[in-house]
């Protein structure tokens, strides 16, 4: 008999209480056997986000969500890696040009992904567009292709940091996922498993995130610093604007054309700053302080990187991708100067049309979303197209269109300060 | 599709918010039907512990339990009804002596039970070591005794607030069965729904009762006062002292042989003094404030009362009750009074003798129990027996005696200003 209890331990958290660390080993192990049930871990994961969780309990909790599965070894892919990983934003395609592009300034990128739910998009369902590319890799083939190409992007296996992948889809369906020290203990877990020597995170605030306000975000930010270095990773997190999306696609296929047009030297420039920005932070920390990602994007080796590994995954670069049955352009209905572009609107505006998906298990559309034609701060006039929705289904128009149209705002005069994109620095 | 998710509800009361009507209507219902999961009732449960809920929410939560299942009718009875619940003590086995005393003076006592779990016992564990006694009744052999006998201990049928069922045990095993509100509503829900006119609660402070504080008991009695008359009850609390046992015996079958002696106008002090206080409540609630419980007592018409109670239900009133194999009697070490006899550590003894359950699918031991010689303020000298611990299993003895031991203090002088034992009436 284990000298603990479920109701114990959900109590001392419950009560105000510090978790031990012998509790906290036993419990995350506990629920991965199953010995703990879902609604014992749920009533725990609530009293946590509501009481909160010291600096040393996250540490051990991610510690044991770790130690639930397998870590990688990447010793044999014989250059410096280095990862990202963004907390999810609204139109957050830089996954696709920056991990080819890293690898192409001499770091190997080792980017395990996800599938979006909800309002942000998932970087595995907007390459899953690309026909014939397959998300899956064997842990073999995964460290293989880190060895040749240098770039992968692919799904997680079920080795790495099982307790979080049955406590994220737990916390998914309990209301419990806004919670710092579960959010952090998550990312981190994942993270450190996947043997990465040097991370950048990539902690989006505003509207589309996750995170409303600075503060929130600088704390989740921090932590997750604190986890990696405590783990022997490198560890930078940049705070970025989330109040409006990130470039002008935002959707499935959408976003892959658009990371091509930054891979072949073009593209927007707030997505080619905040790709140049992470790359040389990830690059830095690599230990490759003196690599130029700008010359790489501009003399083609980025596109080639992203050629190799789109084709090291059976995907074929030069395919057509998938283009919407219906679009509705919406214009501008008077002279003016474009407000406001409201990320969360927008994602859930592109989610309606078919892009994201409202259940794990649900299919998304490839050709669905919205592509701007229009900036906060950019003037239009009268009949000037505003943005364009795009979709598959044209039943889901009328929701999407009253959303969008929520989310841009087109005014007489507009103020003339934007947010910085790069907020804050943290490492 | 409904207009709710789970999800959003949790989320409401997990950032502070009240709860709609609706919602609740909505989250009772569907957990019910099994269309809200085990693990997002625990996270809402919790989070209705740690947020609290406003008097409208409770009452409307409870008026959803009640709805979850049928109301009883019993004006067939053709006589007022009372009922009493208690929120669980150590020796409290006041509900034997009570039902019968009150139904002998003229009121209709529609008493449903159940069984103990932790440190306190049920009233219907107690029961059954009476040779032949038998806790289940159908709805009509409830109501035909009802009207017969005029009192009736027995198992509450599956079909009265089922919500209350289902939540009842997930709070058992999640840690959140100390809230307020839900401790209210599930009591609340079930005595409203068995469809009694009158109703009195004794509500007990101390370390062997579920609340420690007089403040936090004052609130769930209020709580629960109002929940009564809201519906139609006449409701009346007591708050009550339960620092010791009541009574000398502690355990199930030596429980029923003090009750019966109570029954025949002897027994503890404050076991009479308890059984009075509460049958003149209810009796004067039920519209019969003259009648005279303490001559029922000492006349035999509560005895007769407990008999014909007993034989309704199979049981044998003159049947020998189990007796122990193996006693145990602890005697004081040096002259003095006892200064305290703690009801938690005399509770847990008793359950670690085998009269009580760690889960709800264990037995309980007819025999097992504890039966003091001494209580606070008595004058004891060397060698005089303090406790008797008896059980069917001596392997249980060495720890239940440690536990004992700490609950029972000898002392040279002793304060004299004893708790009374009836704290506040509030109704």
């Amino acid at each position: 008999m284990s000298a603990f209890t479920a109701v114990d331990v959900i109590r001392t958290k419950r009560d105000g209480g510090v978790l031990s660390d012998p509790q906290i080993d036993w419990v995350v192990d506990a629920y991965t056997r199953g010995s703990v049930a879902d609604e014992q871990m749920s009533a725990l994961a609530m009293a946590i986000l509501l009481r909160g969780m010291t600096p040393p309990e996250i540490a051990r909790w991610t510690a044991a969500m770790i130690a639930s599965g397998e870590r990688l070894d990447l010793s044999a892919v014989d250059r410096p890696t280095a990862d990202k990983h963004s907390t999810g934003g609204v139109g957050d395609k830089i996954t696709l040009p920056l991990t080819p592009l890293v690898a192409a300034c001499g770091a190997a990128v080792p980017q395990l992904s996800g599938r979006g739910l909800g309002h942000t998009g998932g970087t595995l369902d907007k390459l899953e567009s690309i026909p014939g590319w397959r998300a899956a890799l064997r842990n073999d083939e995964f460290i293989s292709q880190l060895r040749d190409v240098g770039a992968v992007i692919c799904a997680a296996g079920a080795g790495l940091a099982p307790a979080d992948r049955k406590l994220y889809a737990l916390r998914d369906v309990t209301g419990t996922v806004e919670a710092i020290p579960l959010i952090a203990s998550s990312i981190m877990s994942k993270k450190i498993a996947e043997g990465t020597g040097a991370l950048v995170l990539d902690v989006k605030v505003g509207s589309g995130a996750f995170m409303k306000s600075v503060d929130d975000a600088r704390e989740l930010a921090r932590t997750m610093v604190e986890l990696g270095t405590a783990h022997g990773v490198r560890t930078v997190a940049l705070l970025t604007d989330m109040s409006t999306p990130l470039g002008l696609a935002v959707g499935n296929a959408v976003e892959v054309t658009e990371s091509v047009e930054v891979l072949a030297g073009g593209g927007p420039a707030d997505v080619v700053e905040l790709t140049l920005a992470l790359a040389r932070e990830m690059l830095a920390a690599a230990g490759l302080p003196d690599a130029d990602p700008a010359a790489a994007l501009a003399d083609g080796r980025a596109m080639d990187s992203w050629r190799a590994m789109i084709r090291a995954q059976g995907g074929d670069p030069d395919a057509p991708l998938p283009v919407a049955r219906e679009t509705e352009t919406v214009r501008a209905a008077a002279d003016g100067y474009v407000a406001s572009v409201d990320a969360y609107a927008i994602g859930v505006a592109a989610w309606r049309l078919g892009a994201g998906r409202a259940r794990k298990e649900d299919p998304v559309s490839a050709a669905a979303g919205i592509v701007l034609h229009r900036k906060p701060g950019d003037r239009v006039r009268a009949g000037d197209p505003l943005y364009e929705l795009r979709t598959d289904d044209p039943s889901r128009l009328t929701t999407a269109l009253a959303t969008a149209a929520e989310a841009v705002t087109v005014a007489a005069a507009v103020a003339t300060t934007p947010t910085p994109l790069v907020i804050e620095r943290i490492g």
